[in-house]
């Protein structure tokens, strides 16, 4: 699990947690090219603010990153830590300040003590290594059970080019990037604009596409880092070949990173993917797919591995989808519990039930209406989920 | 807790429970002015659909609610069921059958079997008395732990005049008419136009401003039957004490059934008031207070009694309302948590969290940047909700 040019490391800061890894470094040798996406919240935590303006220029060479603190709602106070950390960072780094990409994640609205930064960096730098991301993928965790890592290497143009992801989420987890960040670095040769749709592209099509509560959060964000190092022919608009082929890896990493995410959901027991097909237009497909993901009722009948449909059924109602309700079929997997609007009957249920006790399984709904589909994926809403988040700060 | 003119009865029918009240009439002597409030969900039970068509003539004299079975989700079958059962009772009641009104509380996509209907109409009919509202309001129960009913008097232009609600609702309960059934019966002499008119106007100021999870249902209708014994000057746009005197009790009765739901919200263990203040827009007010209210982080947060503010100042950055992040003040009853968007610090939280140990508070943010404000009413979320909808119908 290595990219050319790219080190790592992390360290016990004791920023909020104790004993455990909280504060990660990603650097690369040379200055990359560098891309983002942002939470859509209209609150934006200090890092947030802070990097979608160095990320102007296009490049960057450094991620710092914490968990414990978020560092949100904490105001001009907030904007000076981040600013002070990466001055500090980037001093010793020896590159420019707005190189550095900071990001965190935790409890919102406490303040950002720079003290554990300042006196973690000497050790920070000290163990960087081509082997140190795992580490990192650890420092991050908040609620998540697992670290979330995904790598993949590819031919571009005849060059080997390697793609790592480096992810975080469980909880606030909903379209429009929620809580959850996630990092991608890779060695290979690609112009900006190419690198910036691609990582736009990818993020819709996996981690808009997951849903764990509804709620999304301050402090999300997608950083891509392409330092050139594996030096494949550049991948531009004029190599599509090149693209094509870095586009499809790129999309994989991101698309395994997703999943991990929305598996590792607080208190998650199963998988489920919601499919919308033969919808007359594909706003409202994705509208209904993502309602029904978020709906707590059906979550908990997920949970409970109730095959109880009509729960799904009253949640597309309440969507922005069009439909006529005497058109609409619903399979579990390859059941079929809906034919025309009404129960199939039977034992349908029975085996219905039976597919909802997998890890994973899909509920597709064919509106018979069109020819749009849309696919989310979401877990269950468990008891645990809100034993986990009553007492998180506990 | 008596309307002149209006009977009821419940009985044991066995449509889906054993041995509990699950059938309920309520009869009105005269023909009665009648006005509904039905579901905004696509997905429209069969009783939803044939109360809306027959309301259209703007009377009614007998309202016939069972729960167990939603009968939504049932095709022709459901309709034909909902015909059966009332064209058999309008016979027995000597009545036009257009002249009663269905209504249906349960699981949805079961198919409702009419003989438990048929068979208990004797019974039914035999019991119908002055006093047996408070039957119906337990007949009509379904994971709800007490039932609900508000009875007022009031004098309009010196005659006294009745108001009884009945009203069921734990789960699916949220803004625009979610699974809730709520029959409001009065003696008062009031034309049509200003029955529907106050009812309209009141179910958006009660129980539009409730939410227990988000979800909508496919079965929610407030009935509003006036029959007119009390034989008080009309209540009309010519009469403007007597139908504010009436308009004010209307909306005393429907607000205290919509705390009385949200209260009895599943697995709830508080009532939270969320007002926004200071917002540029009423909508804007209106979909940060809806927001903050459905958010599981927040709801968990409240179970949890962990005063973090952060959830709710993310859960406001999703919502539709324009605000600038350092004008936000936030206050939990008279504790202030937030101020121009940051942490007042010091022991606020620490006060906040003793706020929330109470069973009913207040979760009040100013916005600070207009006169705009709103207000709704939620419950937390807790581990028992799960349970509650992980095993509903097992």
């Amino acid at each position: 699990m290595k990219v050319k040019g790219f080190t790592a490391s992390a360290v016990q800061a004791g920023i909020r947690y104790k004993d455990r890894l909280d504060l990660g470094l990603i650097f690369s040798e040379t200055p990359a090219i560098a891309a983002g996406v942002f939470t859509a919240n209209k609150v934006k935590a200090a890092p947030v603010l802070l990097d979608i303006e160095r990320l102007k220029q296009g490049k960057a060479q450094a991620i710092l990153v914490n968990s414990g603190i978020a560092n949100a709602c904490t105001g001009e106070q907030g904007m000076e830590a981040a600013l002070s950390v990466s001055k500090d960072l980037a001093e010793r780094l020896e590159i420019p300040e707005n190189m550095v990409q900071v990001a965190s994640t935790g409890v919102i609205g406490e303040p950002l003590d720079v003290e554990p930064f300042h006196s973690s960096y000497t050790q920070l730098l000290g163990e960087l290594s081509s082997d140190g991301f795992d580490d990192v993928s650890r420092a991050i965790m908040t609620t998540d059970t697992v670290p979330k890592t995904s790598y993949k290497t590819v031919s571009v143009n005849g060059e080997n080019v390697s793609i790592l992801g480096i992810a975080k989420g469980s909880g606030m987890i909903m379209p429009d990037m929620a809580t959850m960040l996630c990092f991608v670095l890779t060695d290979a040769q690609i112009v900006f604009p190419v690198l910036k749709q691609l990582i736009k592209a990818g993020v819709d099509q996996s981690f808009n596409r997951i849903s764990v509560d509804g709620d999304t959060s301050t402090n999300d964000m997608v950083l891509a880092l392409a330092n050139g190092a594996a030096e494949n022919p550049w991948i531009d608009d004029e190599n599509p070949e090149g693209k094509e082929a870095f586009s499809a890896a790129l999309m994989e990493v991101l698309k395994d990173l997703a999943l991990q995410v929305v598996a590792d959901g607080e208190g998650a027991t199963k998988l489920v993917t919601i499919k919308i097909k033969g919808a007359r237009e594909a706003d409202g497909a994705m509208d209904a797919a993502q309602t029904i993901a978020n709906s707590a009722l059906v979550k908990t009948a997920f949970f409970g591995e109730d095959a109880n449909w009509g729960r799904i059924i009253a949640a597309l109602g309440r969507s922005d989808c069009f439909f006529e309700q005497n058109k609409v079929d619903m399979y579990f997997d390859d059941v079929q519990l809906v034919r025309n609007g009404v129960a199939v009957g039977g034992d349908a249920e029975e085996r219905g039930h039976k597919r909802m006790q997998e890890d994973h399984f899909t509920v597709t709904i064919d509106l018979n209406d069109g020819l749009e589909c849309a696919e989310v994926y979401t877990c269950d809403l468990s008891v645990d989920y809100v034993k986990i988040n009553a007492d998180y700060r506990s």
